[in-house]
């Protein structure tokens, strides 16, 4: 199993751009199973994702995962291993900071525990919101992050506060222990190295959106 | 003014990444101007965003502005321009097919108005939420939308339906009249030319910032 063994070692240099097409296979693969196959070729996967064989067998060799000759992936394998090295099959604990409008609805949204990402906590400043459940989740004002979260030991900080006090707000979830940011607002915030940050910026979307109907 | 005139003919091809980043100078503007600043240099963005001052500049010359030397560009008249020029103060209306976890967030999610996406009702097959109102939002049956998008005239479609049915909904979505896809799903959906699509996959982002972590 030598060759098996330095495909996994691989697996903790993959560049993002590979790493975020992964899931695109992975959803198409549990599309395929839902219909009945058993196996697929990254030929097969192409046709359907804008996105070359080669580089699609490029980006599944650093999954620890063989083809077969002829036949292809093996789905219900395929699928497992995906689901594993995208790390939803575990539990990562987060907290969201700022409980106003987007902030709530993340709490709301339940289907992000499915791809293991549980939020434990929302921490906000606003008396509104501060120690009341959110979907069974509870709020806290931020102030006692540092505090509980020795206990929590959430490492996932989400970011929905107004772009003004982003970047303090990110600074203090690290100083409690935050190890991941995944920010949502329009702010371009910085953080130390050893911390990984992830923008999702809904509005940078929208902007490209409106600017290209506008055409 | 010939070359005002001109600026402004560029700004409809202004490239996806220089669109992208317009909403990060828009919100460090905006908080330049709560700390009562009047006027930035690019150089002075540049310092706070990990983006070149030159590329600033660039950016900048999409939208019909033009900044003193010296003094750099007039806050108040940068926020406005760009507010405009990203389509942040026109209403877009939109609907949301697939009020699940996150489709009922997104319709929780006011702040999205103030970005100027009107989410106007939304579409589901579940009995369970459809002719029910989430945020005051109607929730309609998915059957009835191309019927209803004759009167509603919504030319943006959010997409938040399970990955499996995720192609055919948006097929449906653009034969009632949709114009731009915003798909939420990690399916990698195709959509006609002429159509505006983009993906927000939070859960790419996920997986990339759990593998990060890992490591």
């Amino acid at each position: 199993m030598a060759k098996d063994m330095s495909v996994q070692t691989n697996s903790n240099k993959i560049p993002e751009p590979a790493l975020r097409r992964l899931p695109w296979y992975l959803s198409y693969v549990k599309l395929l199973k839902t219909q009945g196959e058993k196996f697929v070729s990254s030929t097969q996967i192409a046709k359907k994702i804008d996105v070359s064989a080669s580089q699609i067998a490029k980006d599944l060799s650093f999954v620890n995962i063989s083809g077969k000759t002829r036949v292809g992936y093996d789905i219900d394998e395929l699928i497992d291993v995906l689901d594993t090295f995208l790390g939803f099959t575990e539990v990562h604990k987060a907290v969201v900071f700022g409980v106003g409008s987007l902030g709530a609805a993340l709490l709301s949204d339940s289907g992000l525990e499915q791809y293991g990402l549980k939020i434990i906590a929302g921490f906000d400043v606003n008396k509104a919101v501060v120690d009341s459940k959110i979907h069974d989740i509870p709020v806290y004002h931020s102030k006692n992050f540092i505090e509980l979260n020795k206990e929590m030991k959430a490492d996932i900080g989400v970011l929905t506060v107004p772009s003004g006090v982003a970047q303090e707000v990110s600074d203090f979830m690290i100083e409690g222990g935050i190890k991941g940011v995944w920010n949502f607002t329009p702010f371009r915030i910085r953080v130390p190295e050893g911390i990984v940050l992830q923008n999702t910026s809904l509005y940078a979307h929208l902007a490209v959106m409106f600017n290209r109907l506008d055409q």
